[in-house]
């Protein structure tokens, strides 16, 4: 979908081979756009539709390391030369990124394209969220009434649950909800929504509930576990 | 994605199968709802969404008859009873929708929630496209840089051209196009783009172009073209 608010759009991708989704943020004042999570092999088509809404990427913003896909920074960065930079969330170090983001801070990229980068390691140890506008980009932190795996990359259940609650559910009830995956051909939600009706997080489950869920997942390792977060640290390089 | 304008929200659903968005559209002051192309096998998903949002289902709203999935109508009528409208586009006839949308007409299901139909065969003979705010759900008339096969059900590459040029690419360059699928994970595009990008539609291709490109597709039969139009036809009952 496309959604707008002032002089900001995003456009959402997918990538139906791990559910990925991808975002296009974009102004329209001065066309500055970053892109979150791009999928490796997508980049020819988001390539295209960047060219042809007349966009200057400025940035890929990564939620965490992922296991599941492998991002397309460094073909980005090939194509856009040096004139591109990537971030990630603190805690994904050693890594090749550009910059991490520090939990609090305003990612300025231009005109209105700023994100508030919320720091929520959980899921693994660099997840971060990006306000901006009313959308809250949750990559696998919060998904649509449920959240990422806690059990590798430096995952903690207790810690997820704790920073869903206190810097995810104080957010405006209205901000929408997109999320870094969903399986069940959702495309987005609120926080409304999910205080409510989340399965695992809404506000009757406890933390010692919630750890106890997760721990007792037993779900198979993901595909690319012993590649991707590696070629992910490198941009994607092989 | 969720979309906002005044009162007015939408949200996208997908169903990978047979990669079909559906639509689920409501006005949040008196939270009157209208789902577009539900999908069979998604009933007890979209209903349970609807139901969290607490919404009144006033409407099914099909942009054609389908060749490639079997719409959710009957079972929202069983379990609404019969206080659920179901309707399309003129021409679907005979068929046991509530009602035949005619070309230029608003479907008005109350409050803000008002439907212009543009009636636009040429994908099949009863093919609409269904605006409303910014948004413009174009079934399989427009697809995000292509547009739907013209070989069956009534289908005319010659009408889907002139329907298309006549009617749809004379809206606001920047309302949004909600298409009745996608292949390649793109969600949304806008008017301007189609205008511009689509590769069979852009105003540099004639009529007889268009009819030259899409008698030579050479496409292999629909999965479900002997089954799911008569059942279609019959509201997706059995």
């Amino acid at each position: 979908m496309t959604s707008f608010f002032n002089d900001l759009r995003v456009r959402q991708l997918f990538d139906p081979e791990s559910s990925t989704y991808t975002y296009l943020v974009w102004e329209t004042t001065g066309l500055r756009a970053a892109l979150i999570d791009p999928v490796r092999e997508h980049f020819e088509r988001d390539l295209t539709l960047i060219g042809e809404l007349g966009l200057k990427l400025c940035a890929v913003i990564e939620t965490h390391l992922h296991a599941d896909h492998v991002t397309a920074i460094s073909r980005f960065k090939d194509y856009y030369q040096e004139k591109l930079m990537c971030y990630i969330g603190e805690g994904a170090k050693p890594s090749e990124h550009d910059r991490f983001l520090k939990d609090g801070e305003v990612l300025d990229l231009g005109g209105s394209l700023r994100f508030k980068v919320i720091a929520t390691p959980g899921h693994t140890n660099c997840s971060s969220c990006y306000h901006i506008g009313p959308w809250l980009f949750t990559g696998d932190t919060l998904l649509i009434r449920g959240c990422g795996r806690t059990d590798f990359q430096g995952g903690s259940a207790g810690e997820l649950w704790r920073h869903v609650r206190k810097k995810i559910f104080v957010l405006d009830p209205d901000t929408i909800v997109y999320p870094g995956h969903d399986y069940r051909g959702m495309t987005s939600s609120t926080i409304k929504e999910e205080i409510e009706f989340n399965p695992r997080l809404n506000l009757n489950v406890t933390k010692e509930q919630f750890e106890e869920i997760m721990n007792g997942l037993g779900l198979p390792k993901p595909r690319l576990i012993e590649t991707a977060p590696t070629r992910n640290r490198e941009l994607g390089r092989v």
